[in-house]
């Protein structure tokens, strides 16, 4: 696919700052960029990757004394021709530049744009393009290096893994189809079968991690619940406060702020708003319960608070049950946080035929232990499924190996119901077919758009 | 002055973006930048001003793959050793890098620290390095202008010019002293006083231009007054609206909006809260009439609205009469808009015995005639004077230039009353060092705190 029209946009993030990037990508980035640079014909003869100093006219009318360099396709973030021009952070300027870029030819990239290209340029497959974007999105360490590792390649390889075996598994069938006129069942069934159980396990294993990575991307949802006046806002103000305290030490950084995020040993966690219980102390019983069901149940960990200072096992007991007959447990976390500890004279003996929950002893009033609800909230998290190095964490990767675990099923029942070669084998072309749309190597108009619709303006 | 040590900062604006500008300045900006590049140990040999892909570690954990150029002192902004990385925009990854550079001996910068060490090595003197922070905070074409000629030290240069001048003076007043004793009178003291009235205008001519040149910079401040009902609410947001459609059209840029403040033809305009009059529509006689009267004298510019659908000329007369009694007009402009036209079957005669105010005929509600405000407003700048090499624009210049025309007034009496040469040398000197103060030529820590404090983080 050839590409003739010249894209340019600002990269750097949005408002003012010391300095900005705005990046001019295509076959005419070089001639009009040059247009801009007054005085300065030369542009051509400058050598790819050198930074050089230039003065930006409108006009007889100075705009801004730039730092700009060319970098020479093919060995550029797109495959084309790239210029890179660093001006002063104002938003004049930057606008005043886009805007005789776009008068002297060149027109504003569209999200995602650039990338687009480097992809059709084959500079990087689908999943490495979406992990460019998952990478600039990234908000904790985990994100970020579930991001990295598919950026590297790994996920890809993956996947590249599982479609030559299943083109070996097709190759195995159309074997035996060549032959089967002559009646001879040339690969053994059982072999086969067996190596789509592999393959099913594979693919399974893949779905399966999509619960984890699409979390450690986006945050694993916390719910707190409990009674009125049980301390849950200042248990979350404990939590929250911390976190941002070690986020702002370093100046020129911000944080997208979405409120009620936090970080405990670079894995994000993102509380559910409990519609009412958490910010208003309703009630559970009588206010808005079905909502507030429907929300806890969203979330992978429950920290389920108590003040132990006038609540007693039996009453604890009680409610557990009552909660367990509204909430869906399997696959949750319940965390008990015994709050008001500094009310006590004693702490409670430890419930020790409790041992199926995790149980902390706390004062968030008096910010005590909060680092046991740290420990048990990311034990919760295998770590070392983290650096597994092909979890999947896109929607629409996981979307499409759920239509591949649905076309093994299908092989499954054929070989079950022996159902003739060549039936089965439009099966494994399906999946061929899906895989290929994962790494991109089948794409579409509409795929792409979908792909890189998602980017920021710039990348 | 000798630096010896390295700083670093993010310079891109704060935020998520497809990419963000690191900067890293000093002795060891090579061999701390170096550290954080695995497997590459030749750094030094790479040439200045050249662009490289590195991936950056921490320990064993890629952390991102940038773009990093090193530029060799003496030509760099600083004038020292400096390294650009370019890495993707998460805010993560940025706030990493800038952990490992002070991991690795980097400290951070503080605002305006790169271009404070660009000015102690001689890059550019004070006024340019002001210019620097003004021309980032620019938001209109006006302010950006200003910024730009005084960048390019057109300001400085009047400044040099008034300096040697008044050395002039100062070695024709001491040839006067040397040769005092043989009681001859030297030089003409009416050739002196000329050259001191040239000097004086011109000093004169800088702080007058002060107020232009600071509202250009801030905003122009207008004030929209009138009875309840006139439509001050619905032009407003005629002007605001407009000017937000023309902002809006480039995506990827935003616009630190200072609410009610619009640009036409480049040039700034900011609204006065009139302490309710313009936002609840109270009467202003009934309230808050001595606050708003307050805000009132702080415009430049008055809108006075009336509605021509139901007021007579004796009214607009009368309530004329009444503001000029409680608003100082000095230096002000009126502008009487007279609304609802729609409202009207034909367009009362103009105001012909009313040539000293101007007039605009409109309708706010149906956007008719908002352009004729538009021009008024703008006739009020005298556009010339806008490419003026040197509008004072910076108070701390204005402040010294008030304290030097104290000076030649001190020097005038002292010619008038016969005062002694030497003693009339001393205020000569004053001005020598308060120019100087200017150009940063004289210059202590204060002083330095001052100017640079102002700038953004990263510059």
């Amino acid at each position: 696919m050839k590409i003739f029209d010249t894209i340019c946009s600002i990269s750097s993030p949005q408002g003012v700052g010391a300095l900005a990037v705005l990046r001019v990508s295509g076959v005419q980035a070089f001639e009009i960029t040059s247009k801009l640079f007054k005085d300065f014909k030369d542009y051509n003869a400058l050598p790819s990757h050198f930074v050089k100093r230039f003065d930006i006219y409108d006009n007889e009318q100075l705009i801004d004394q730039v730092m700009a360099v060319k970098f020479c396709a093919p060995k550029t973030y797109t495959g084309e021709d790239v210029v890179e021009i660093t001006c002063h952070g104002s938003n004049y300027i930057q606008q005043k530049i886009i805007e005789l870029l776009l008068n002297n030819g060149a027109r504003l990239a569209k999200p995602g744009e650039f990338s687009m290209r480097a992809f059709l340029n084959g500079k990087f497959d689908l999943p490495q393009a979406e992990a460019v974007a998952d990478l600039i999105e990234s908000q904790s360490e985990a994100a970020h290096k579930l991001a990295i590792n598919q950026l590297k390649g790994n996920f890809s390889a993956r996947i590249q893994t599982l479609r030559s075996q299943f083109i070996e598994l097709a190759s195995l069938m159309e074997l035996e189809l060549d032959f089967s006129e002559e009646n001879v069942e040339f690969a053994d069934r059982n072999q086969l079968d067996n190596l789509l159980q592999t393959l099913k396990n594979e693919v399974t294993q893949l779905t399966e991690s999509f619960k984890l990575g699409n979390v450690l991307k986006t945050g694993i949802p916390v719910a707190i619940i409990g009674k009125p006046n049980v301390g849950k806002s200042t248990l979350l103000n404990c939590l929250l406060k911390d976190d941002r305290a070690i986020v702002s030490h370093i100046p020129g950084t911000t944080r997208d702020t979405i409120e009620d995020n936090f970080n405990i040993n670079g894995i994000n966690f993102r509380f559910i708003d409990t519609a009412g219980i958490r910010l208003t102390d309703d009630e559970i019983e009588t206010y808005g319960i079905e909502r507030t069901f429907k929300a806890i149940n969203k979330a992978d960990i429950i920290l389920y608070m108590i003040d132990i200072s006038n609540t007693s096992l039996e009453e604890i007991e009680k409610e557990l049950l009552f909660l367990e007959n509204e909430i869906d447990f399997i696959n949750k976390k319940l965390i008990i946080v015994a709050n008001k500890i500094d009310e006590l004279n004693e702490l409670p003996k430890r419930f020790s035929d409790w041992n199926e929950y995790d149980i902390a002893f706390i004062s968030a009033k008096r910010n005590v232990n909060i680092d046991e609800i740290r420990d048990l909230l990311t034990q919760h998290i295998d770590q070392k499924k983290i650096t597994d190095t092909a979890l999947l964490t896109n929607i629409r990767h996981y979307d499409i190996m759920l239509k591949i675990e649905e076309e093994i099923r299908k092989i499954e029942a054929g070989f079950t119901d022996q159902i003739s070669t060549d039936l089965i084998v439009i099966h494994i072309n399906a999946i061929l077919n899906y895989l290929g749309e994962i790494t991109g190597e089948i794409n579409t108009d509409e795929v792409l758009d979908v792909v890189f619709g998602k980017f920021c303006i710039g990348k």
